[in-house]
């Protein structure tokens, strides 16, 4: 459906997720990617929790978040990366199993920004179940050269 | 401006910090709260990066809703308790500061539904610089008795 | 996939539609439902594009906004209703055509929230184009009896 | 606060409510306008309600949108304009008065992305009652030369 412009668009992903501190922390691990896709999962600990016992919301939204940058990220040229400009994210159920997946999917890709959405599902031994829904936008820029937006 | 409902309210603010271990983890502090109100605070750390360096959407994505769902428990009462039903955050700029500040305001309480917007600040030596706002809805629960919404 | 409460679903939907006057005045017409989805439509006239010539902003999210509540009001008992409590939605293309149909699709139902997704499309000779998708998030209310939210 | 780069914005930004199809027939009309921000006002008619005789969430989404894209211009270049990218809209309170008054507010502009405050007031003989509160994403684009985003 969508159309790859670098050839090495998987280990540029797979880069994203490697070398940010931040979901590597948290426990994020990608699954799996093509174009205009990728799916990322987290297996839960106590630390993810919040007072209530279920997984804290700013865990569901950053591995939403990350995994659409990187779903973005399948279909960009070599000179290109992107930022999250913004994003929604709906709570739908409180999350309670042992292991997260997310799948985000680009619904329209752009020169300049491209809308992305994430599903996150929590996993136990039965079937999964859709804990949170984002949409992302998020802004394309270049590496090089002239910054984009969102500037300083 | 706003009632309050439970004359404890600053200490059942404090408990939605200290016992919420996603925050707990990430270094969040309560600063400060008032009727419709708090600030929370985070010193950056290496680990809230993303691969770019900056402080990561995830991070102040949690610094947002949780001080936001803070700031709707200064005005509940004693048997009450909130949960994020939705969240939309913008990031404005890029955060490179060495400390985060967060402000959240109530914009409309409700018996079922808290409207609040969260502001995030990166700050530096200079004056602070707004980084992030979002807007959250809060679902207000009910401790005991049948559990309001979200529902599993 | 869901229940339906009130048997004479169809009937009601019918009268969410007629009865609004906004949106008969705009055109918005009833095209199908079934329990959890809706779909309408609307002729494209020049009072609803914008000064570039493409269809407002607003008019998509109207009929966003619209036939979400209408796809909720198919799974609410005879009692209740439905007011949006917000929406987000994206406008991925511009819309062009000489027709629009939107689909609402419930994406959690629930006693006191629902969460509805609608997708927008421009509708030409060809295949019809994706131009808008929104989520929005309706709050459930009796119609007697103490008020829900949100409140005055 | 913010840099004027088109001296005539005001008649450029008259043009903007005045060449608009879809909110002259609303009946939008253009208050006073300043670098960064636009008030709009719209006085309510039998046609703007929804079945509950409240003004339909429409309506405030088209004045908050439409008045977003007003304060955004007024900080362009002449050769700049803007579309809507995605908006979220808060609906506080149900809107019953005879009047609606929008005032929007830049709160990031960017050369590729503008992000604008909309609050929408409910106006009778007493003080404005807030209705509805919008936080837009503006594209700018290019009037000549190659088209920015939404692309096609």
């Amino acid at each position: 459906m969508f159309t790859v412009k670098n050839p090495r668009y998987r280990d540029r992903v797979q880069q994203v997720i490697d070398r940010a501190a931040f979901v590597k922390d948290l426990g994020l691990e990608l699954i799996d990617l093509g174009p205009g896709w990728c799916a990322c999962g987290l297996v839960v600990e106590p630390r993810h929790l919040q007072q209530t016992h279920v997984v804290h919301a700013g865990v569901l939204a950053t591995l939403a978040d990350h995994t659409a940058g990187a779903a973005g990220s399948t279909l960009l040229a070599a000179d290109e990366y992107v930022l999250t400009a913004e994003f929604k994210i709906n709570l739908l159920r409180t999350a309670r199993g042992e292991r997260l997946v997310c799948r985000a999917q680009v619904l329209k890709p752009g020169r300049i920004l491209s809308i992305v959405e994430s599903e996150v599902f929590s996993v136990t031994d039965e079937a999964p179940t859709l804990v949170a829904k984002a949409s992302v936008t998020l802004a394309v820029l270049k590496t090089s050269g002239a910054k984009a937006t969102p500037e300083k």
